[in-house]
């Protein structure tokens, strides 16, 4: 075991972890009062369903062995007999088991992401059966083919440095599976329950990019820092980027705003950052903002489905965005791994038109997939709330519970 | 100096450290509007007190020689002459420095973690002393024997990796004390102030239980990445219990109970997070969720004591079920530094019997030392608050100020 | 690169970066319902503004090269060219881009600091031109002056370990001059809109100034553990002062209060950290805090000048008693780097005198800059937002938001 490099490594999975409970801040801050229990509840209760699926056999179906290039082999239920001291990252000297806890967390801020698409009026129930079998059809598999041995995207040669195809475009086009399979809700105007937890939220969610930008690395190495510096310069460029638009378009920046813009850097960045140049970062930051900003802003009102957190918006197009960038960016100088540079840096064009591919494979596999597991799985169980049920709101019907006293006291007197 | 396990212990200290904010949220967000600052305030100060304590006397008499296994010697005042530099653990490479900062973490904690029991009602000034009087005679004593050379529980062959005995029933039992001492508050149908405090709380203090049972092997090896996995996966289990019984018993689930699910595991696993199996982890956190659980929700309302926040509850029970699994699923093959493995790990019913005398020996310590100092701290403090300030609440009546701005407003126009 | 060193300096930037959305919680606790949005934003906002300037130019103007020992070359622009492998710190084997990294973060934070003075009637687009001017005109080159090879005060032999000058004094400083041009509130009694949001900040502070103290020893060796020590021990003595003063003298302890105490002996270590014994370190904190509250609580009502959240009251205060205290408590034993031990540690007066120079230096440099900047640029930007905008709030006028659903609703019956 090399030490340094398990802490280093150990100390991000953490820091992963700690991006789930800020997603619960940055989207329970976001919707309606009456929605804010349900909001959080669902996507922290997501971190346990993970955690188990993922010892009980998912870190074996993504990383052990090989078949057919889309799933590895199921042999040690519940991780019994798994050496979890061997070394399994020969260069950085990371053993079995840090290995499996930073992968792990991955599994779990995954799914946590699409329930920003779902607020209001999916039912708890549905959720945590959708996520497990979405875990087993959908993200295992998918991780098995960008990152395990023998993978099928990985063959490709796509870059997928940190997961902006396995998380953020996965993620994303579920949000939108689901989205639309939901139907919009009754009333779209909401008022934001509270923006300091939106900005809570945003700033965990910065800090734990570092575990999971840098983390990937799998020990501290110029790649790491590399990483580090490219996640901070695209998270800025991307706030500056969406501010200026809020400023020259709205005439006013909000507080929201900008926390959206900096994840939207922050997805982004995601598949290049241990590939890009600082410069590629301030730029792959820019792109990425820009294009979510107008989805959200003008393409979106006009498409019928209704993803109230923009869980597509942000994740799926700067997840894409941010895809297709690694092959503008992406540079040997940077990182002597790669076998091709992006076409700023000299590879051609030839990098851009596989990252293409592997995007759109993971747009077409996903979509399919969640909308296979969805349609099923509405015969089984229902899927959104009685019409009553999200009038009164997810907190009490589903939940019982208010957010907090004042949103209690102020109940009684309405029929919120 | 090692540096990469120095690294890794400053940074589990830091975490540790965080807990107590961490914790001040969890409570404050339970607690009704009134009370929230002074709940907030209380777990909050202890903070200061617990390290002038520490670096004043109290490092010396948990760690330096020993006298009878009950206590070390007070040989240095505010550290003045104690070489920091000096590596005192010659496996790990750490300084006395080190150690000392990560130690002291834990002294904050562990009486924060009584402050539970005592919201709505309990004197800040009462609380101040106590905290002071318990530090010395009952908390320091107790981490000598349990950790300390030459300890007497030590000496027994006592295993508590992280804490069982010395944090979480130590505290869990003086939490009950405290409460059964103060009586009921006047009226224990209260609303809570905001969940969204007590999930950002739960999340911190899992984030700081890394630092708490991972740190506690004194540097990165095997057994501190064990110690992560299975915090990790017995928190799971035990949120993923509390769903279930919940599910099944009251057919909601609620925010508040996952929270309180996944603490459970955190504390359940803490004595023997370095060395139980993942499968032990697992079961771990099951078993003693089930025990809270049915204790919160069955036994403690036929009981007459009020322990608001479940302190003794949750660490208690946890605390006592978690230091007796270690008896069951302590092994070897985890940790070769242990001389027996549990019951299901081929080492028979030995390592559970003392587990079960070292359990007992704390609880009875602590419930007789804490009453005793409780009983004369009475004849010179008031311990309990007039039953108008009760009424008004804590907040207004020993801090002057309310929550926040809303509740402020809202006080103006009622008796709150 | 040495391994465990830039572990440790990358996760201590990644706690300093925490630190401007913790100091975004602090501040937004403290202000009136109706500022909360204005005064998150314009702290978080600047993050995006350092970062952009710190890797276009701002790195190099600190620390490539010397003129005059002011200021250092601009010679790659946005990093283009840098080795960022390249090792700087020889001793602790860190890359340039690891320093670079770390030391962004300061130049993050600092500005953040001073918007404490500007809140509830400052406009937004004032505030990010003069964060764009300062940061060039009075902090890169400060940081050269202090920091940099070659640097003005450097040569004079001050120590400054983190930034007490550079960071504290500077800040303060700065807040003075701008709530001077400001003027004052036209409603200067609001009532903080919630006290847990100002506890999480000071507790996200304190946790991030392990980076900013203990980090700026640049690796993990005996000065950074001393430093980790020294910060505990002067925020737990600074929050003792702060709780007895309030008792003693208004017999109620405050959460605000116990948390600004905190704040004041976390700022007063700052300049001393890696240099002073535990012993020193308590008594910094004590007269750091004594000096901060009789200036907040007695002196500030007398003066013309409204500093709302006590940015120069806290910063400006405790920043120069904590810069003149290395002068008394500094030891060659704690660090042998240091030219001359304080005046308590038998040094003489010498390196008083030198602190006290280097102090009135920061003071006068930074009054004067500050000013000739404010002054220039309220000819271009309107500073002050107008009457009925500061009566109707900054969260409605500058940005169309509220800071919460509660605070909405409220605000549509009435005027505020």
């Amino acid at each position: 075991m090399n030490v340094a490099n398990t802490v280093f490594l150990i100390i991000a999975a953490i820091l992963v972890l700690m991006m789930t409970p800020g997603l619960a801040f940055f989207y329970g801050g976001l919707v309606s009062k009456k929605n804010v229990v349900n909001t959080m509840l669902s996507v922290f209760a997501i971190t346990a369903v993970a955690i188990i699926l993922f010892i009980a056999f998912g870190y074996e179906m993504c990383f052990n062995g090989d078949s057919l290039g889309i799933t590895g082999h199921i042999r040690h239920l519940f991780l019994s007999g798994v050496d979890l001291n061997k070394i399994i990252l020969k260069d950085q000297g990371i053993s079995s088991g840090t290995y499996l806890l930073f992968e792990m967390m991955f599994a779990i801020i995954t799914p946590a992401l699409f329930v920003g698409a779902t607020v209001g009026r999916m039912r708890f129930d549905f959720l945590l059966v959708f996520v497990i079998l979405w875990s087993i059809l959908i993200y295992y598999p998918l991780v098995h083919m960008v990152w395990g041995t023998g993978g099928l995207l990985a063959s490709w040669g796509i870059l997928d440095f940190a997961g902006g195809t396995v998380v953020h475009i996965n993620a994303g086009i579920t949000a939108l599976v689901l989205s639309i399979f939901l139907g919009p809700r009754f009333n779209k105007k909401t008022e934001s329950y509270s923006l300091p937890w939106v900005l809570l939220g945003t700033a965990i969610l910065w800090l734990g990019w570092y575990g999971f930008n840098a983390g990937s690395a799998f020990g501290m190495n110029s790649i790491a820092v590399t990483a580090a510096l490219t996640t901070t310069v695209s998270a800025a460029s991307a706030m500056m980027t969406w501010m200026l638009l809020e400023k020259i378009l709205k005439s006013k920046v909000s507080l929201d705003g900008i926390c959206t813009g900096a994840l939207c850097g922050l997805v982004g960045i995601t598949p290049g950052a241990g590939y890009e140049t600082t410069l590629g970062a301030f730029f792959t930051g820019i792109l990425c903002t820009i294009c979510s900003y107008f989805f959200v802003n003008n393409i979106k009102p006009v498409l019928k489905f209704d993803d109230p957190l923009d869980a597509f918006g942000c994740h799926g197009v700067s997840g894409i965005v941010g895809s297709l960038t690694v092959g503008l960016f992406a540079a040997k100088t940077v990182n002597g791994q790669i076998a091709l540079s992006g076409l700023f840096y000299g590879g051609g064009i030839k990098l851009f038109m596989v990252q293409l591919a592997g995007t759109l494979f993971t747009i077409v596999f996903t979509a399919v997939a969640a909308s296979a597991i969805t349609t099923v799985l509405k015969k089984f169980i229902a899927m959104r709330v009685s019409a009553r049920d999200e009038q009164i709101g997810l907190d009490l019907s589903e939940h019982g519970e208010f957010a907090d006293a004042q949103v209690g006291e102020s109940s009684l007197f309405s029929a919120k």
